[in-house]
Protein backbone atom coordinates (compact mmCIF):
# COMPACT_ATOMS: atom_id res chain seq x y z
CA UNK A 1 0.00 0.00 0.00
CA UNK A 2 0.81 3.64 -1.03
CA UNK A 3 1.23 4.59 2.49
CA UNK A 4 3.32 1.61 4.40
CA UNK A 5 6.74 2.90 3.77
CA UNK A 6 5.58 6.17 5.31
CA UNK A 7 3.89 4.51 8.30
CA UNK A 8 7.09 2.48 8.79
CA UNK A 9 9.30 5.25 8.63
CA UNK A 10 7.23 6.96 11.22
CA UNK A 11 7.32 3.69 13.04
CA UNK A 12 10.55 3.57 13.27
CA UNK A 13 11.19 6.69 14.08
CA UNK A 14 9.38 6.10 17.34
CA UNK A 15 11.49 2.98 18.23
CA UNK A 16 14.23 4.83 19.32
CA UNK A 17 16.57 4.69 21.93
CA UNK A 18 19.54 2.28 22.80
CA UNK A 19 17.47 -0.66 24.25
CA UNK A 20 14.99 -0.79 20.93
CA UNK A 21 15.78 -2.00 17.42
CA UNK A 22 14.31 -3.38 14.53
CA UNK A 23 10.63 -3.01 13.64
CA UNK A 24 8.73 -5.78 11.15
CA UNK A 25 11.75 -7.50 10.03
CA UNK A 26 13.92 -7.91 13.19
CA UNK A 27 13.32 -8.94 16.59
CA UNK A 28 14.55 -6.51 19.28
CA UNK A 29 17.26 -6.75 22.10
CA UNK A 30 16.30 -5.13 25.29
CA UNK A 31 18.49 -5.10 28.75
CA UNK A 32 16.37 -5.99 31.49
CA UNK A 33 18.66 -5.58 35.29
CA UNK A 34 21.38 -8.19 34.06
CA UNK A 35 19.38 -9.84 31.66
CA UNK A 36 19.18 -9.18 27.89
CA UNK A 37 15.99 -10.33 25.99
CA UNK A 38 15.08 -10.59 22.65
CA UNK A 39 11.52 -10.08 21.71
CA UNK A 40 9.22 -10.31 18.17
CA UNK A 41 6.30 -10.20 16.98
CA UNK A 42 4.96 -11.42 13.76
CA UNK A 43 1.52 -11.10 12.25
CA UNK A 44 -0.22 -13.79 9.86
CA UNK A 45 -3.62 -13.28 8.07
CA UNK A 46 -5.93 -15.36 6.36
CA UNK A 47 -5.43 -15.19 2.50
CA UNK A 48 -2.19 -13.75 2.65
CA UNK A 49 -0.03 -16.08 4.98
CA UNK A 50 -2.54 -18.81 4.79
CA UNK A 51 -3.58 -20.39 2.24
CA UNK A 52 -8.02 -20.90 2.66
CA UNK A 53 -9.11 -24.50 3.67
CA UNK A 54 -5.43 -24.66 4.62
CA UNK A 55 -5.48 -26.92 8.45
CA UNK A 56 -5.88 -24.18 11.16
CA UNK A 57 -3.28 -26.23 13.08
CA UNK A 58 -0.71 -25.73 10.35
CA UNK A 59 -1.21 -22.12 10.81
CA UNK A 60 -1.05 -22.21 14.52
CA UNK A 61 2.29 -24.13 14.29
CA UNK A 62 3.73 -21.72 12.31
CA UNK A 63 2.78 -18.78 13.47
CA UNK A 64 4.66 -20.08 16.44
CA UNK A 65 7.48 -21.64 14.39
CA UNK A 66 8.11 -17.90 12.26
CA UNK A 67 8.59 -15.92 15.56
CA UNK A 68 10.97 -18.54 17.40
CA UNK A 69 13.04 -18.24 14.13
CA UNK A 70 13.84 -14.67 14.94
CA UNK A 71 14.86 -15.94 18.42
CA UNK A 72 16.89 -18.49 16.95
CA UNK A 73 18.70 -15.75 14.92
CA UNK A 74 19.41 -13.94 18.20
CA UNK A 75 20.83 -17.13 19.65
CA UNK A 76 18.09 -16.30 21.85
CA UNK A 77 16.33 -19.50 24.35
CA UNK A 78 12.95 -18.94 23.96
CA UNK A 79 10.66 -18.14 27.52
CA UNK A 80 7.26 -18.24 25.84
CA UNK A 81 4.69 -16.65 23.86
CA UNK A 82 1.72 -14.83 24.04
CA UNK A 83 -1.09 -14.95 21.28
CA UNK A 84 -3.46 -12.85 19.19
CA UNK A 85 -6.33 -14.81 18.11
CA UNK A 86 -9.07 -14.10 15.87
CA UNK A 87 -11.64 -16.65 15.89
CA UNK A 88 -12.97 -18.34 13.73
CA UNK A 89 -14.55 -21.51 12.09
CA UNK A 90 -12.63 -25.02 13.64
CA UNK A 91 -11.00 -23.17 16.93
CA UNK A 92 -10.89 -26.29 18.34
CA UNK A 93 -7.64 -28.03 15.36
CA UNK A 94 -5.88 -24.50 15.67
CA UNK A 95 -5.58 -24.95 19.42
CA UNK A 96 -4.70 -28.44 18.56
CA UNK A 97 -1.37 -27.21 16.37
CA UNK A 98 -0.68 -24.88 18.89
CA UNK A 99 -0.27 -27.52 21.60
CA UNK A 100 1.75 -29.12 18.91
CA UNK A 101 4.29 -26.53 18.39
CA UNK A 102 4.85 -25.15 22.08
CA UNK A 103 5.44 -29.17 22.84
CA UNK A 104 8.05 -29.66 20.24
CA UNK A 105 9.86 -26.39 21.39
CA UNK A 106 8.98 -26.39 25.27
CA UNK A 107 7.68 -23.02 25.03
CA UNK A 108 5.14 -21.85 27.52
CA UNK A 109 2.00 -19.79 26.20
CA UNK A 110 1.53 -16.87 28.70
CA UNK A 111 -1.06 -14.88 27.34
CA UNK A 112 -2.72 -13.09 24.88
CA UNK A 113 -6.36 -12.64 23.90
CA UNK A 114 -8.71 -13.35 21.56
CA UNK A 115 -11.50 -11.64 19.57
CA UNK A 116 -14.59 -11.85 16.78
CA UNK A 117 -13.26 -11.66 13.48
CA UNK A 118 -14.66 -11.45 10.16
CA UNK A 119 -12.96 -13.00 6.82
CA UNK A 120 -9.32 -12.00 6.58
CA UNK A 121 -8.24 -12.93 10.07
CA UNK A 122 -5.14 -11.60 11.41
CA UNK A 123 -3.54 -14.07 14.39
CA UNK A 124 -0.40 -11.83 15.96
CA UNK A 125 2.24 -13.53 18.14
CA UNK A 126 4.56 -12.14 20.46
CA UNK A 127 7.31 -14.30 21.50
CA UNK A 128 10.04 -13.26 24.48
CA UNK A 129 13.21 -15.17 24.75
CA UNK A 130 16.45 -14.65 26.40
CA UNK A 131 19.70 -13.60 24.70
CA UNK A 132 22.37 -16.55 25.47
CA UNK A 133 25.29 -13.92 24.02
CA UNK A 134 25.77 -10.87 24.17
CA UNK A 135 26.26 -8.50 22.28
CA UNK A 136 22.85 -10.06 20.59
CA UNK A 137 23.98 -11.01 17.06
CA UNK A 138 22.91 -8.90 14.64
CA UNK A 139 22.62 -8.25 10.86
CA UNK A 140 25.10 -5.26 10.55
CA UNK A 141 28.66 -7.12 11.55
CA UNK A 142 29.52 -8.39 7.69
CA UNK A 143 33.13 -7.48 6.80
CA UNK A 144 34.72 -7.90 3.82
CA UNK A 145 36.52 -11.11 3.34
CA UNK A 146 34.22 -12.69 5.55
CA UNK A 147 32.56 -16.32 4.45
CA UNK A 148 28.54 -16.61 3.63
CA UNK A 149 27.06 -19.47 4.79
CA UNK A 150 24.04 -21.22 4.97
CA UNK A 151 22.26 -24.01 7.52
CA UNK A 152 19.97 -26.64 4.97
CA UNK A 153 18.92 -26.04 2.06
CA UNK A 154 16.16 -23.73 0.07
CA UNK A 155 13.47 -23.99 -2.05
CA UNK A 156 11.59 -27.16 0.00
CA UNK A 157 8.96 -24.95 0.91
CA UNK A 158 8.03 -23.40 -2.46
CA UNK A 159 7.59 -26.88 -3.52
CA UNK A 160 5.56 -27.54 -0.01
CA UNK A 161 3.22 -24.47 -1.08
CA UNK A 162 2.47 -26.10 -4.42
CA UNK A 163 2.06 -29.35 -2.75
CA UNK A 164 -0.47 -27.49 -0.25
CA UNK A 165 -1.97 -25.29 -2.91
CA UNK A 166 -2.94 -27.93 -5.33
CA UNK A 167 -3.79 -30.49 -2.57
CA UNK A 168 -1.28 -33.06 -3.04
CA UNK A 169 -0.91 -35.84 -0.76
CA UNK A 170 2.96 -35.43 -0.30
CA UNK A 171 3.40 -35.54 3.58
CA UNK A 172 7.23 -34.37 3.23
CA UNK A 173 6.83 -31.29 1.09
CA UNK A 174 3.53 -30.61 2.75
CA UNK A 175 5.29 -30.16 5.98
CA UNK A 176 8.55 -28.01 4.09
CA UNK A 177 5.74 -25.40 3.78
CA UNK A 178 3.53 -25.88 6.62
CA UNK A 179 5.65 -26.94 9.93
CA UNK A 180 9.13 -25.22 9.64
CA UNK A 181 11.47 -25.92 12.39
CA UNK A 182 12.88 -22.62 13.98
CA UNK A 183 16.99 -23.77 14.52
CA UNK A 184 16.98 -22.60 17.48
CA UNK A 185 20.03 -24.43 19.14
CA UNK A 186 22.29 -23.67 15.73
CA UNK A 187 21.27 -20.10 16.09
CA UNK A 188 22.81 -20.61 19.85
CA UNK A 189 25.31 -22.43 18.96
CA UNK A 190 26.53 -19.59 16.60
CA UNK A 191 25.61 -16.56 18.33
CA UNK A 192 29.32 -16.52 19.63
CA UNK A 193 31.29 -16.62 16.80
CA UNK A 194 28.87 -14.85 13.65
CA UNK A 195 29.45 -11.21 12.59
CA UNK A 196 26.03 -11.33 10.79
CA UNK A 197 22.86 -13.65 11.01
CA UNK A 198 19.60 -13.45 10.19
CA UNK A 199 16.69 -16.21 9.39
CA UNK A 200 15.82 -16.64 5.66
CA UNK A 201 12.04 -15.93 5.49
CA UNK A 202 11.71 -13.85 2.43
CA UNK A 203 13.99 -15.64 -0.18
CA UNK A 204 17.56 -15.67 0.25
CA UNK A 205 18.48 -12.72 -2.23
CA UNK A 206 16.56 -10.28 -0.47
CA UNK A 207 17.22 -11.77 3.28
CA UNK A 208 21.24 -11.77 2.16
CA UNK A 209 20.54 -7.90 0.76
CA UNK A 210 19.53 -7.31 4.10
CA UNK A 211 22.56 -8.41 5.80
CA UNK A 212 24.58 -6.56 3.02
CA UNK A 213 22.93 -3.41 3.78
CA UNK A 214 23.06 -3.20 7.36
CA UNK A 215 26.67 -4.25 7.05
CA UNK A 216 27.61 -1.56 4.48
CA UNK A 217 29.27 -4.74 2.50
CA UNK A 218 28.38 -6.76 -0.68
CA UNK A 219 27.48 -10.24 0.01
CA UNK A 220 28.31 -12.35 -3.11
CA UNK A 221 27.12 -15.79 -3.23
CA UNK A 222 28.45 -18.55 -5.24
CA UNK A 223 25.09 -19.78 -7.27
CA UNK A 224 26.23 -23.46 -7.35
CA UNK A 225 26.94 -23.39 -4.24
CA UNK A 226 23.31 -23.22 -2.79
CA UNK A 227 22.13 -25.93 -1.33
CA UNK A 228 18.73 -26.85 -3.09
CA UNK A 229 15.91 -29.12 -1.52
CA UNK A 230 15.22 -32.48 -3.23
CA UNK A 231 13.44 -32.04 -6.25
CA UNK A 232 14.07 -28.41 -7.03
CA UNK A 233 17.68 -29.00 -9.14
CA UNK A 234 16.72 -29.93 -12.57
CA UNK A 235 13.33 -28.72 -12.13
CA UNK A 236 13.77 -25.61 -13.57
CA UNK A 237 13.33 -23.97 -10.85
CA UNK A 238 16.65 -23.21 -8.88
CA UNK A 239 16.63 -19.23 -9.75
CA UNK A 240 13.03 -19.19 -7.95
CA UNK A 241 14.34 -21.08 -4.90
CA UNK A 242 16.67 -18.24 -4.35
CA UNK A 243 14.11 -15.86 -4.28
CA UNK A 244 11.89 -18.34 -2.13
CA UNK A 245 11.18 -17.90 1.62
CA UNK A 246 9.98 -19.83 4.18
CA UNK A 247 12.68 -22.15 4.70
CA UNK A 248 13.90 -20.82 8.03
CA UNK A 249 17.45 -21.62 7.72
CA UNK A 250 19.71 -19.61 9.12
CA UNK A 251 22.29 -17.16 7.00
CA UNK A 252 25.08 -15.71 8.49
CA UNK A 253 28.75 -14.51 7.93
CA UNK A 254 31.99 -15.77 9.70
CA UNK A 255 35.70 -14.45 9.28
CA UNK A 256 37.27 -16.76 6.79
CA UNK A 257 39.33 -18.65 9.32
CA UNK A 258 36.47 -19.63 11.22
CA UNK A 259 34.12 -23.31 10.80
CA UNK A 260 30.70 -23.17 11.69
CA UNK A 261 29.75 -25.08 14.79
CA UNK A 262 26.95 -27.20 13.15
CA UNK A 263 26.21 -28.42 9.65
CA UNK A 264 26.54 -25.98 6.70
CA UNK A 265 27.32 -24.72 3.60
CA UNK A 266 29.48 -21.98 2.59
CA UNK A 267 28.06 -20.14 -0.23
CA UNK A 268 29.67 -16.95 -1.09
CA UNK A 269 31.67 -13.61 0.01
CA UNK A 270 31.77 -10.85 1.90
CA UNK A 271 33.37 -8.40 -0.10
CA UNK A 272 33.34 -4.01 -0.50
CA UNK A 273 30.10 -2.54 -0.46
CA UNK A 274 29.05 -1.79 -4.28
CA UNK A 275 26.22 -1.15 -6.74
CA UNK A 276 24.12 -3.93 -5.83
CA UNK A 277 24.21 -5.33 -2.09
CA UNK A 278 23.83 -9.01 -3.26
CA UNK A 279 25.48 -10.48 -6.38
CA UNK A 280 25.65 -13.83 -7.99
CA UNK A 281 29.27 -15.00 -9.20
CA UNK A 282 29.98 -11.41 -9.01
CA UNK A 283 26.89 -10.32 -11.12
CA UNK A 284 23.81 -8.33 -10.06
CA UNK A 285 20.44 -10.87 -9.81
CA UNK A 286 18.34 -10.27 -12.50
CA UNK A 287 16.64 -6.91 -12.57
CA UNK A 288 13.42 -8.07 -14.23
CA UNK A 289 12.72 -9.55 -10.90
CA UNK A 290 11.94 -9.04 -7.42
CA UNK A 291 15.04 -10.17 -4.95
CA UNK A 292 12.34 -11.90 -2.84
CA UNK A 293 8.84 -11.99 -0.67
CA UNK A 294 8.40 -8.67 -0.23
CA UNK A 295 5.30 -7.57 2.31
CA UNK A 296 2.46 -5.72 1.15
CA UNK B 1 -19.09 -17.46 18.86
CA UNK B 2 -20.04 -21.19 20.25
CA UNK B 3 -16.32 -22.75 20.09
CA UNK B 4 -14.89 -19.99 22.16
CA UNK B 5 -15.21 -21.28 25.33
CA UNK B 6 -14.40 -24.70 24.66
CA UNK B 7 -10.47 -22.78 22.78
CA UNK B 8 -10.15 -20.88 25.80
CA UNK B 9 -9.86 -23.04 27.73
CA UNK B 10 -7.45 -25.30 25.53
CA UNK B 11 -5.65 -22.09 25.72
CA UNK B 12 -5.84 -21.74 29.35
CA UNK B 13 -4.90 -25.61 30.11
CA UNK B 14 -1.59 -24.93 27.88
CA UNK B 15 -0.84 -21.86 29.91
CA UNK B 16 0.63 -23.71 32.47
CA UNK B 17 3.94 -23.91 34.57
CA UNK B 18 4.71 -21.90 37.45
CA UNK B 19 5.59 -18.53 35.55
CA UNK B 20 2.40 -18.69 33.26
CA UNK B 21 -0.86 -17.08 34.83
CA UNK B 22 -3.83 -15.63 33.08
CA UNK B 23 -5.17 -15.30 29.31
CA UNK B 24 -7.42 -13.14 27.70
CA UNK B 25 -8.08 -10.69 30.68
CA UNK B 26 -5.13 -10.91 33.41
CA UNK B 27 -1.53 -10.32 32.74
CA UNK B 28 0.97 -12.91 33.27
CA UNK B 29 4.24 -13.16 35.42
CA UNK B 30 7.31 -14.20 34.04
CA UNK B 31 9.96 -14.59 36.29
CA UNK B 32 13.69 -14.05 33.81
CA UNK B 33 17.08 -14.42 36.22
CA UNK B 34 16.38 -11.86 39.69
CA UNK B 35 14.14 -10.09 37.67
CA UNK B 36 10.02 -10.02 37.56
CA UNK B 37 8.69 -9.41 34.15
CA UNK B 38 4.49 -8.67 33.77
CA UNK B 39 3.39 -9.39 29.64
CA UNK B 40 0.34 -8.40 28.39
CA UNK B 41 -1.58 -8.70 25.41
CA UNK B 42 -4.91 -7.26 23.59
CA UNK B 43 -6.01 -6.82 20.32
CA UNK B 44 -8.89 -4.29 18.96
CA UNK B 45 -11.21 -4.49 16.10
CA UNK B 46 -12.58 -2.46 13.36
CA UNK B 47 -16.14 -2.41 13.91
CA UNK B 48 -15.74 -3.88 17.44
CA UNK B 49 -13.08 -2.06 19.67
CA UNK B 50 -13.45 1.41 17.79
CA UNK B 51 -16.28 2.85 15.82
CA UNK B 52 -16.10 3.59 12.12
CA UNK B 53 -14.54 6.43 11.37
CA UNK B 54 -13.24 7.15 14.80
CA UNK B 55 -9.75 9.39 14.71
CA UNK B 56 -7.21 6.31 14.16
CA UNK B 57 -4.87 8.27 16.49
CA UNK B 58 -7.56 7.30 19.34
CA UNK B 59 -7.55 3.78 18.18
CA UNK B 60 -3.63 3.94 18.80
CA UNK B 61 -3.55 5.58 22.08
CA UNK B 62 -6.26 3.38 23.39
CA UNK B 63 -4.68 0.38 21.77
CA UNK B 64 -1.44 1.11 23.90
CA UNK B 65 -3.31 2.85 27.03
CA UNK B 66 -5.29 -0.50 27.56
CA UNK B 67 -2.56 -2.85 27.66
CA UNK B 68 -0.20 -0.36 29.74
CA UNK B 69 -3.53 -0.48 32.59
CA UNK B 70 -3.10 -4.18 32.61
CA UNK B 71 0.34 -3.50 33.80
CA UNK B 72 -0.49 -0.85 36.01
CA UNK B 73 -2.57 -3.60 37.76
CA UNK B 74 0.15 -5.30 38.69
CA UNK B 75 2.18 -2.39 39.76
CA UNK B 76 4.73 -2.61 37.16
CA UNK B 77 6.84 -0.05 35.20
CA UNK B 78 6.58 -0.46 31.55
CA UNK B 79 9.62 -1.49 29.34
CA UNK B 80 8.26 -1.24 25.92
CA UNK B 81 5.38 -2.36 23.34
CA UNK B 82 5.59 -4.49 20.49
CA UNK B 83 2.79 -3.94 17.96
CA UNK B 84 0.80 -5.78 15.32
CA UNK B 85 -1.00 -3.01 13.03
CA UNK B 86 -3.29 -4.16 10.05
CA UNK B 87 -2.89 -1.21 7.26
CA UNK B 88 -5.63 0.46 6.17
CA UNK B 89 -6.76 4.24 5.20
CA UNK B 90 -4.92 6.69 7.50
CA UNK B 91 -1.93 5.45 8.74
CA UNK B 92 -0.31 8.32 9.29
CA UNK B 93 -3.11 9.04 11.88
CA UNK B 94 -2.66 5.74 13.67
CA UNK B 95 1.25 6.78 13.35
CA UNK B 96 0.67 10.09 15.36
CA UNK B 97 -1.24 9.12 17.45
CA UNK B 98 1.27 5.78 18.90
CA UNK B 99 3.60 8.83 18.91
CA UNK B 100 1.81 10.55 21.04
CA UNK B 101 0.94 7.54 23.82
CA UNK B 102 4.10 6.23 23.58
CA UNK B 103 5.60 9.92 24.96
CA UNK B 104 2.53 10.30 27.41
CA UNK B 105 3.46 6.82 29.40
CA UNK B 106 7.83 7.03 27.99
CA UNK B 107 7.62 3.84 26.68
CA UNK B 108 9.40 2.74 23.62
CA UNK B 109 7.85 0.97 20.57
CA UNK B 110 10.31 -2.05 20.43
CA UNK B 111 9.15 -3.84 17.58
CA UNK B 112 6.40 -4.95 15.61
CA UNK B 113 4.68 -6.13 12.54
CA UNK B 114 2.39 -4.50 9.68
CA UNK B 115 0.21 -6.19 7.34
CA UNK B 116 -1.92 -5.42 4.51
CA UNK B 117 -5.51 -5.27 6.18
CA UNK B 118 -8.94 -5.48 4.81
CA UNK B 119 -12.38 -4.12 6.20
CA UNK B 120 -12.67 -5.69 9.87
CA UNK B 121 -9.37 -4.77 10.75
CA UNK B 122 -7.25 -6.56 13.49
CA UNK B 123 -4.56 -4.65 15.77
CA UNK B 124 -2.78 -6.23 18.32
CA UNK B 125 -0.64 -4.86 21.31
CA UNK B 126 1.91 -6.24 23.44
CA UNK B 127 3.31 -4.53 26.44
CA UNK B 128 6.38 -5.74 28.97
CA UNK B 129 6.79 -4.15 31.99
CA UNK B 130 9.36 -4.99 34.85
CA UNK B 131 7.30 -5.70 38.69
CA UNK B 132 8.01 -3.32 41.09
CA UNK B 133 6.94 -5.46 43.79
CA UNK B 134 7.12 -9.14 44.18
CA UNK B 135 5.00 -11.48 44.53
CA UNK B 136 3.41 -9.50 41.91
CA UNK B 137 -0.22 -8.45 43.16
CA UNK B 138 -3.42 -10.47 41.51
CA UNK B 139 -6.87 -11.16 41.92
CA UNK B 140 -6.82 -13.52 44.45
CA UNK B 141 -6.08 -12.50 47.88
CA UNK B 142 -9.18 -10.74 48.68
CA UNK B 143 -10.43 -11.81 52.34
CA UNK B 144 -13.76 -11.17 54.29
CA UNK B 145 -13.56 -8.23 56.03
CA UNK B 146 -11.09 -6.30 53.64
CA UNK B 147 -12.81 -3.19 52.12
CA UNK B 148 -12.98 -2.34 48.48
CA UNK B 149 -11.41 0.58 47.14
CA UNK B 150 -12.14 2.49 43.35
CA UNK B 151 -9.67 5.19 41.83
CA UNK B 152 -11.51 7.55 40.12
CA UNK B 153 -15.20 7.69 38.91
CA UNK B 154 -17.04 5.05 36.71
CA UNK B 155 -19.21 5.94 33.70
CA UNK B 156 -17.72 8.81 32.04
CA UNK B 157 -16.53 6.26 29.14
CA UNK B 158 -20.09 5.71 28.99
CA UNK B 159 -20.86 8.99 28.25
CA UNK B 160 -17.70 9.68 25.97
CA UNK B 161 -18.75 6.46 23.91
CA UNK B 162 -22.16 7.89 23.27
CA UNK B 163 -20.58 11.87 22.03
CA UNK B 164 -18.51 9.47 19.81
CA UNK B 165 -21.08 7.71 18.19
CA UNK B 166 -23.28 10.79 18.01
CA UNK B 167 -20.55 13.10 16.86
CA UNK B 168 -21.06 15.37 19.58
CA UNK B 169 -18.37 17.97 20.03
CA UNK B 170 -17.19 17.56 23.18
CA UNK B 171 -13.54 17.33 23.92
CA UNK B 172 -13.45 16.05 27.69
CA UNK B 173 -16.40 13.53 26.73
CA UNK B 174 -14.89 12.07 24.09
CA UNK B 175 -11.50 11.97 25.85
CA UNK B 176 -12.98 9.64 28.51
CA UNK B 177 -13.63 7.25 26.43
CA UNK B 178 -10.57 8.02 23.64
CA UNK B 179 -8.10 8.79 25.31
CA UNK B 180 -7.64 6.81 28.57
CA UNK B 181 -4.87 7.36 31.00
CA UNK B 182 -3.22 4.31 32.76
CA UNK B 183 -2.62 4.70 35.83
CA UNK B 184 1.20 3.27 35.95
CA UNK B 185 1.44 5.46 39.38
CA UNK B 186 -1.12 4.54 41.41
CA UNK B 187 -0.33 0.88 40.28
CA UNK B 188 2.96 0.92 41.56
CA UNK B 189 1.95 2.61 44.70
CA UNK B 190 -1.01 0.00 45.11
CA UNK B 191 0.91 -3.06 44.82
CA UNK B 192 2.95 -3.53 48.02
CA UNK B 193 -0.43 -3.35 49.90
CA UNK B 194 -3.38 -4.38 48.01
CA UNK B 195 -4.55 -8.10 48.94
CA UNK B 196 -6.35 -8.35 45.30
CA UNK B 197 -6.49 -5.57 42.68
CA UNK B 198 -7.68 -5.36 38.82
CA UNK B 199 -8.25 -2.44 36.43
CA UNK B 200 -11.40 -1.98 35.70
CA UNK B 201 -12.17 -2.93 31.25
CA UNK B 202 -14.91 -4.95 31.50
CA UNK B 203 -17.80 -3.02 33.88
CA UNK B 204 -17.32 -2.67 37.49
CA UNK B 205 -19.66 -5.68 38.96
CA UNK B 206 -18.06 -7.74 36.19
CA UNK B 207 -14.66 -7.20 37.03
CA UNK B 208 -15.41 -7.25 40.67
CA UNK B 209 -16.95 -10.78 40.22
CA UNK B 210 -13.61 -11.86 38.81
CA UNK B 211 -11.99 -10.79 41.58
CA UNK B 212 -14.54 -12.46 43.68
CA UNK B 213 -14.27 -15.73 42.02
CA UNK B 214 -10.62 -15.68 42.00
CA UNK B 215 -10.34 -15.07 45.65
CA UNK B 216 -13.40 -17.45 46.84
CA UNK B 217 -15.30 -14.76 48.59
CA UNK B 218 -18.04 -12.61 47.77
CA UNK B 219 -17.51 -8.37 46.94
CA UNK B 220 -20.30 -6.53 48.08
CA UNK B 221 -20.77 -3.46 46.72
CA UNK B 222 -22.42 -0.17 47.90
CA UNK B 223 -23.99 1.08 45.23
CA UNK B 224 -24.67 4.87 46.54
CA UNK B 225 -20.59 4.62 48.01
CA UNK B 226 -19.70 4.38 43.74
CA UNK B 227 -18.46 7.68 42.33
CA UNK B 228 -20.13 8.28 39.12
CA UNK B 229 -18.58 10.76 36.63
CA UNK B 230 -20.04 14.03 35.99
CA UNK B 231 -22.96 13.57 34.22
CA UNK B 232 -23.81 10.33 35.17
CA UNK B 233 -25.66 10.79 38.74
CA UNK B 234 -29.59 12.25 37.91
CA UNK B 235 -29.30 10.78 34.46
CA UNK B 236 -30.80 7.61 34.92
CA UNK B 237 -27.69 5.77 33.95
CA UNK B 238 -26.36 5.44 37.29
CA UNK B 239 -26.98 1.22 37.42
CA UNK B 240 -25.79 0.94 33.83
CA UNK B 241 -22.55 3.23 34.49
CA UNK B 242 -21.86 0.15 37.26
CA UNK B 243 -22.08 -2.25 33.99
CA UNK B 244 -20.04 -0.16 31.66
CA UNK B 245 -16.34 -0.44 31.22
CA UNK B 246 -13.69 1.15 29.39
CA UNK B 247 -12.52 3.74 32.67
CA UNK B 248 -9.69 2.09 33.55
CA UNK B 249 -9.51 2.87 37.45
CA UNK B 250 -8.47 0.22 39.33
CA UNK B 251 -10.28 -1.63 41.69
CA UNK B 252 -8.51 -3.48 45.14
CA UNK B 253 -9.04 -4.66 48.13
CA UNK B 254 -6.99 -3.95 51.27
CA UNK B 255 -6.97 -5.10 54.75
CA UNK B 256 -9.28 -3.38 56.74
CA UNK B 257 -6.78 -1.34 59.24
CA UNK B 258 -5.01 0.06 55.68
CA UNK B 259 -5.75 3.06 53.82
CA UNK B 260 -4.87 3.74 50.56
CA UNK B 261 -1.71 5.91 49.46
CA UNK B 262 -3.60 7.45 46.58
CA UNK B 263 -7.14 8.79 45.85
CA UNK B 264 -9.49 6.43 46.02
CA UNK B 265 -13.05 5.69 47.71
CA UNK B 266 -14.27 2.84 49.89
CA UNK B 267 -16.76 1.22 48.07
CA UNK B 268 -17.65 -1.83 49.62
CA UNK B 269 -16.46 -4.96 51.70
CA UNK B 270 -15.26 -8.42 50.95
CA UNK B 271 -17.65 -10.95 53.06
CA UNK B 272 -17.41 -14.88 52.37
CA UNK B 273 -18.34 -16.61 49.32
CA UNK B 274 -22.00 -17.25 49.35
CA UNK B 275 -24.85 -17.50 46.22
CA UNK B 276 -23.52 -14.58 44.47
CA UNK B 277 -19.66 -13.36 43.78
CA UNK B 278 -20.85 -10.26 43.84
CA UNK B 279 -24.14 -8.13 45.66
CA UNK B 280 -24.98 -4.72 45.59
CA UNK B 281 -25.71 -3.50 49.39
CA UNK B 282 -26.30 -7.15 50.07
CA UNK B 283 -28.33 -8.01 47.05
CA UNK B 284 -28.16 -10.08 43.71
CA UNK B 285 -27.63 -7.29 41.26
CA UNK B 286 -30.40 -7.37 38.54
CA UNK B 287 -30.54 -10.63 36.88
CA UNK B 288 -31.41 -10.01 33.50
CA UNK B 289 -29.13 -7.77 32.51
CA UNK B 290 -24.99 -8.65 32.06
CA UNK B 291 -22.54 -7.41 35.09
CA UNK B 292 -20.69 -5.87 32.09
CA UNK B 293 -19.53 -6.13 28.65
CA UNK B 294 -18.59 -9.85 27.95
CA UNK B 295 -16.25 -10.65 24.81
CA UNK B 296 -17.58 -11.87 21.85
Amino acid sequence: MSTEPQFIELMRALATGPAARGLNDDAAALNVGAETLVLTHDMMVEGVHWLPGQDPADVAWKLVAVNLSDLAAKGAEPLGVLLGYSLGDNDVRFAAGLGEVLAAFEVPLLGGDTVGGGPGRAHGLTAIGRATHVPVPDRSGARPGDSIWLTGTVGGAMLGFDAVRSGLDDPTSRAAFCRPRPLLAEGRALAPLVTAIMDVSDGLLLDASRIAQASGVNLDIERDAVPLAPGVAGSGRAYEALRWGDDYQLLFTLPASVAPPIPATRIGTVGSAGQFPVTLDGAPPDPDLPLGYLHG
